[in-house]
């Protein structure tokens, strides 16, 4: 196993803070075995937990107006799967890597998976890129992929996601993700029935070829890149298209993806009662898809949508099994730090889920006791739960502060002295 | 017939208009004729279309802080009638009428039909109450009608659909429609699995009981009067219900029930393809559900509904047959005055739709010509077709201008002499 | 003083509540002293701080569907007071209330500052009505009030804000609050200048009649009960008033009167940086004006408000005294219960606040260190301060659990017993 | 003068059109003329009316995802004004063109306004960019320009203004628009206090190096770049900018830059009547700054806000002088036939704004008559005043149909010959 950080540092970083974290532990521990809680069990769920990392996560993002890179980054996907291995060994929450293509294509697979083997990192879903133009391509997708009024466009980018299934197959992924900018910036400009029967054909081509044991994911985006209508541009949509296709098609949801207001973890909830629910983009947002970090603006909305998947978990629902992944735009932080306080902002808000007492919560629900509903979930997500995210990491072997851990190490320092810096790019456009 | 406005002032109103209007319907003609286009077969579908009136849109509508009534509000259904039949008189554009149960309950069912009859009034769809209390009902809809937790509560919301499926037989009627305030006004108030499990329940119910010849709409509504969540809170799980409960049973859309921003003539593209498209509550607004005047705030997207509703009407789409309905609130208007103007400008959004040169459309989608695709949809917007919806309602036997029609005939100051004042209501909520 | 719940109820309460509270408050002191934080310090902070609670909050609230009226709603002011001193005396976080005028007039104030008196309670800001009509009013409010385009109407909403004054005085209020619903439901019904200039011109006569010592709260809200627009729509125009208007005038803030997705804690920066910020109607909301229990939807963002107003304390902003009250409506809930605990969340916000680790935020904003201030605010915000709020609250001879004293107190059934119930009200507009 | 299409053609294409379009005039004519308004005055108000063209909006805009080029691309300014000459030529509504600096930036000045001279082009507002980092500049731009917390950087973006001010003297502009993307994307990032007192001190070293005659502008926008935060949100902050700047100091709107559902044509009677409207950045919107064609989407509400100007141009209002220009983002259309489109689509709602019966508006309005004024505005926005534009145009010397002109000249096919295409850009940015 490749250790990206030394584990001298590690070590030093973690010894000088177990003390304080046993005492934390132990402090919470007691005040929830008040509560009937047993905080090893917990943790244990804690530290079972993982959710991906997005390759292309580990890149400087950047918007329309401009990219602002910072030093280091990675030049490619071996580059990245270093990064990835960083987050991994610190976190101890992100055993898996989501891969992009074409970004992440490579002639020699088999190196590609050793080397994630080596950092001790998996393969999650493959995500297929038809919302740019790669260098050479024949058809443009100027104006759609699986929906252009071209058949032989619409065969292109139905080969690309056979593609990547074969991709995916030699790295071991299960499972493919497909999200497309399809769609019309101008009333008129398409028609809503048309397009759609165009991509419930393409999609149906693209579900024949997938192995019996993957999965295919696919996301609902209300708009960006197309700004009057998107061809699956919310749950409704994707619940049709997952019905269209088959067994083995679930519908993505990314947080940032609906309209202002909307009430996400309702969705999650009907998508998990329909036995649709296919995984999760997690990050936060304000305004659009700001892809902000996961946790960063609303976490208690965070925290509700792992009430709903708490709840199915313990109900134990029929077909409930989410791929639970980042997908996040790092413009101002570095991307590794970023993509750490990520992760551990997921596994907080299922501890805290955990944390709910779900018979007093339906006994309020039964008595409609609208205040003590509400104090319920309140009461656990006040928890402040660090000290159990903290001991699962230290247990597995990451860092009791991840980020301060990292900086310790110097990593980013010494991955800009290797990595060649390349020029912003992203910027002119208005 | 009984004519709520005297034909004398009737016609020497239409008559001082009459040439006017000949020489611009005229004029207009051949400018359509130019582009393609047979003024009179679009006058023939514009006189033959027709738009239901809520009963409960003749009063004067309020908000939770003040309800300021106007002079002559209707003391009950057959003062409603009354007013309707001035609007359908005036405007030959609103044949039906759309009670709401228990609000126009009456003992004589028969009575009732005879005046409709006598105003040449026909009823529209049925539409149930379960979101207030009526006066000595047994159980409260504080915390739900359909959804509740206590079972005889939803039982009592069920018979009350029954019920209101048995008056509609006696009147004529063929649908019911069923909208619920149903939800919860703090995360964990309510599970929203279980809520919608009991919904479907209840739904099966009033299914069952559903004449063969009868459809049943249900109607989305993202929030109001409940503040977190509402069970039916978007078009998906409109569809899911539609989908559960079988063949007779479609989605309504009401304009003002989305989350901000959303496309709605995407969404009525949707369930026109997936056959499930009921009709619709027509309105306007800005903010959220502030049930205005139709198309006072943004008639191009009146025009964009219309616009698929058209490509449907021509493609002959399987089974697409949505019923019209206006549903607004009037609180500084004339309700007559409001609704008279709002039926036109539903069958102005029709008439504007029927001019889109959809062959000429169908090639710029095609070749993904955005510019002129959007320019052939404004060319049929901007085209002022008032000439025509103006001769369609004076050969109808209707006025050319039936606001200032009406307020020649003083009709409103009659009725404010014949029915007394109450006291305004609505106040002291805040 | 008369006490609305029992001493011994209280008593017997906290006492089995105390030896855990002492050991979470111990336990807690020892966390924070290790990030240097005295916690006596900010338990003293947080005894200190109070919120005027709304005398209309105690009744249950409705919408325009329907109220649901619970048991022993108060019939007056005077009923009114006394559940405002069953929250003061539990939670001792409420020392004053704030009364609204008509709905509060009553012939005698010196009994009700006496009444008020005994309870514990001073007055808070006057709250002048115009957006509704009191039985017998000369001159309807229904087309606007202080923007009215007739000069008698004006005149007399000028004269009912006087009245408040008076009212005031007589109580030893310090301030009036003015909200107004004036605006329009449709485009063209209003000059939005002409009517921003009546409304400059009524005010600035309100304005004279201020005694020196007083305050007057300018209050802003994007739409309802006006639909399309309102005269106060913003901060931006609620900032030209003050400035209009003189240095006793502010603008206030209610959190549930923006659009969508703005940024609430900047404009709070903006007014405290401008010396205009006048003061807080708290409460919470997910779509509109949902007037829901404060920190019930989004406890994130009343902590970052509580942010800005800790950070101007801290920085002894001059001109900084803002006022603050709570103000919802109880659809679902006993009001009681609510406001207590929306009580708590207030103080809970501002107790967070007050643990950011101000020098180490200003540094990381120095160096550009996004992640790490970011984290900064997350800390502080992570912090269960509850055995901070009981312990102030205990000390202050107020309750542990005020809900579960309340409860335990019977005080509901009780007033359920002594005060007849009244009819809904509210529904039957739709 | 320089013709970009040939007269040969213009006139050709013309001839077919006039016939049909002198008919049309005069048809309207007379309508016009019975409702009181001579259709001469109209359109010569309309004749001399004009809008700025952007520079950059020749080129092909594009999102995070992805750009996808069209063919003939202008590679440099000289390149775009010829494009603009195109725009001009043929719509008689584009006589200036506004730069974007560094992005125009050439050595020789004198060959640039000679150039535009040479194509009847004058040179509206200098735009600063400090929103990306050029090539080779001392100091990034990733954490903010003019509020950077560095003085170094701010110092530099200042210089930047000044510079862009010096450029615009030699090219006869008079005017200076800033808009920054600074601002923050997490929660305590940034302090809003100090970046604004930052943002005032650098802005106050722009203007006083400000001309006697001419204007800055500055211009609010609610987010993007920044996704949590923005410098100048909303116009209430852009208010305060202009009013501490001083007279010479302006608040430019952008159609597309506000919260969800405000109310725009609010905003711009507000900064009339306070003397702060310095001009518009017109394009249209569904979702965020989508900056899509301007009145593509809602063209009621671009003619509410001409409604606003109209009425401030009757009024003679003081201080009232806006400058007019297209902000756009071309991304599947001919950034060519946009701007023509959306050249006249502003001064389509111009002309529909000059068609309302202002005097019958202002007795509507006194008289709360809120359906007649409403429909008042609805009267004139219905006029097809196509006739009116393309008369206009015709004498002139423009085109009647300038898309069906420009696309007969065959002016793309001619330059994407003579232009190199260069690659996409703007993607791998997720």
């Amino acid at each position: 196993m490749t250790e990206m950080i030394s584990t001298s540092v590690l070590n030093a970083e973690n010894a000088s803070r177990e003390p304080a974290l046993k005492r934390d532990y132990d402090s919470l521990g007691e005040r929830l075995s008040g509560r009937g809680i047993d905080i090893d069990a917990i943790k244990n769920k804690v530290a079972a937990y993982g959710v991906a990392v997005p390759s292309w996560g580990v890149g400087t993002g950047g918007t329309r107006f401009a990219r602002f890179p910072g030093p280091g980054e990675p030049r490619n996907i071996f580059n990245k799967l270093e990064d990835c291995g960083v987050i991994q060994q610190l976190t101890r929450a992100t055993p898996t890597v989501s891969l992009h293509i074409p970004w992440d294509k490579v002639a020699d697979l088999r190196a590609l998976k050793e080397k994630a083997t080596s950092l001790g990192l998996g393969f999650d879903a493959m995500n297929s890129n038809t919302f740019s133009d790669a260098p050479g391509q024949a058809h443009s997708y100027k104006f759609g992929s699986l929906t252009h009024t071209d058949a032989a466009t619409r065969r292109q980018a139905v080969e690309h996601n056979l593609d990547c299934i074969e991709i995916g197959k030699a790295l071991g992924s299960k499972a493919l993700t497909v999200w497309i900018g399809d769609g019309s910036n101008f009333p008129g400009q398409s028609s809503f029935t048309r397009a759609f029967e165009r991509y419930l054909d393409s999609m149906k081509a693209v579900y024949a070829a997938l192995p019996d044991d993957w999965r295919v994911f696919t996301e609902h985006k209300m708009y960006e890149p197309a700004f009057y209508s998107t061809v699956v541009q919310d749950w409704g949509t994707n619940y049709l298209i997952a019905q269209e296709l088959g067994p083995k098609a679930f519908c993505l949801v990314d947080l940032g993806h609906h309209a202002p207001n909307v009430n996400i973890e309702m969705i999650v909830a009907r998508l998990i009662q329909f036995k649709k629910l296919g995984g999760f983009h997690f990050n936060d947002s304000k305004y659009g898809d700001d892809d902000l970090d996961t946790g960063s603006i609303d976490p208690y909305r965070l925290f509700l949508v792992f009430n709903e998947l708490v709840d199915a978990e313990t109900r134990a629902a029929e077909g409930f099994k989410p791929a639970h992944m980042l997908d996040q735009s790092h413009n101002v932080t570095d991307p590794i730090e970023s993509l750490m306080t990520s992760a551990m902002e997921v596994s907080r808000a299922y501890a805290q889920a955990l944390l709910v007492d779900r018979r007093a919560l339906e006994a309020y629900q039964q008595d409609n006791d609208a205040l003590m509903a509400s104090e319920t979930l309140k009461a656990a997500f006040r928890t402040d739960v660090e000290p159990i995210l903290a001991m699962a990491r230290l247990e597995s072997g990451g860092a009791i502060a991840p980020v301060a851990t990292y900086r310790a190490s110097g990593y980013r320092a010494r991955v800009a002295s290797e990595r060649p810096a390349v020029s912003g790019g992203g910027g002119g456009i208005v």
